[in-house]
């Protein structure tokens, strides 16, 4: 399966205002997100867009489906702090298994390094190997209003009777 | 499909137990709870119930199943402290597509008003205007035990071999 | 259906990864987890396994898939801290029908009576005697690194064709 990443800034009145106008950035504002806690199926095809958003033709479902996600975000509204937020991964060149974490913080560096060293004591875990370590991260300071900063992994949309929609 | 939006308070022992009685009090204590985040679908029809209960013969599914559900739910166990969570929308007349936001805080005043401002930056950011903000907003103030108070809207349910069950 | 119940203690180098080793000593680490809010359905039976792994062959689906699931899960990163985490449950013998309660806290006793609570709360607003308090409890103190306490309840999972799966 294709699996989809994309990032987002956003700022405005509230933060949930701000959450989702990053979200309108990473092109996905218009589901019902479903969060996922973070694993990448065998097979599994990672295509990354870093600071643009998802093209329309690539993601599965309509408007109101429900958006499976993996997501890192970080709301905050104190003037001068910042908000990051970053996911990681690996995989396995020959199955296509991999790994997901997220992390958020107020700093790009705390949360480089949470996600170098999640994916690191994830795969002694398992005592695996699936070689480098990939992340796409993103941060916004807030001035006045409140910021929001994200990353998402789209997996599948599902309509309200169930059926199923991959990713292109 | 119709969404039906009911909203509960409760007290109880524990701020779980306090949360299960508010859900108790909206009709869907029985569920287990998916939590969406949260937009319309497309011919949508809102049934509000204000503080009543769902009645039973409009809800989907069973004791047990998945309920897939938009929900703004505050705790608080501080004597003389308020819970407060209320649900808005918006929502195209001619193509039953809207937006919802949740919001939770400790005075009605500040949720009003953040439902208020997050509606209005979703229709900007969207660049549309789906007419007038409507909402709904409970709260309870804690005397001796926790309370909840929260608002919810029922989108689905699903039982556990995936079959879906609409909103009647 | 078969629901498993398994608890997790976890130590890394970061609190997501502390969770994951949790997750890995419970034998479910490779799933993306969805949470539930959490009620037994009618005709379940469940399964305890105490500190050791759910056994593979018990466990639906496969690596990448779905899993949903009640959880109850503590982290702490303060050294002499401690996580604790429990689930809690009552079943009544004649339909299966019941109830979980998740609880979480720094120390045993308040996790136990905030079980013990939850539940006769509950029941008592469902009007119901659903016999005996079952709970598992778990917890782990912080020594330099991060840790995890888990304890998880596993329903069922759904592929990425939204196949289900249920547990054995």
């Amino acid at each position: 399966m294709f699996i989809h990443i994309a990032s987002g800034i956003g700022s405005a009145s509230t933060k949930l205002a701000a959450f989702d106008a990053a979200l309108n950035h990473a092109g996905i504002a218009n589901y019902n997100l479903v969060r996922l806690s973070s694993v990448i199926p065998p097979n599994s095809e990672i295509v990354l867009h870093d600071t643009k958003p998802i093209p329309p033709h690539h993601l599965p479902g309509d408007w109101g489906d429900r958006l499976y996600v993996v997501m890192a975000e970080k709301r905050v509204d104190t003037p001068n702090a910042e908000a990051w937020a970053g996911i990681g991964w690996v995989q396995d060149k020959e199955t296509g298994k991999g790994l997901f974490v997220e992390h958020e913080g107020e700093s790009e560096k705390s949360v480089r390094r949470d996600i170098q060293q999640s994916l690191e004591a994830l795969m002694a875990t398992r005592n695996v190997d699936f070689g480098p370590i990939q992340m796409d991260v993103v941060g916004k300071i807030c001035v006045h209003t409140p910021v929001c900063a994200l990353v998402i992994a789209v997996y599948q949309a599902s309509n309200w009777h169930n059926q199923p929609q991959l990713c292109k």
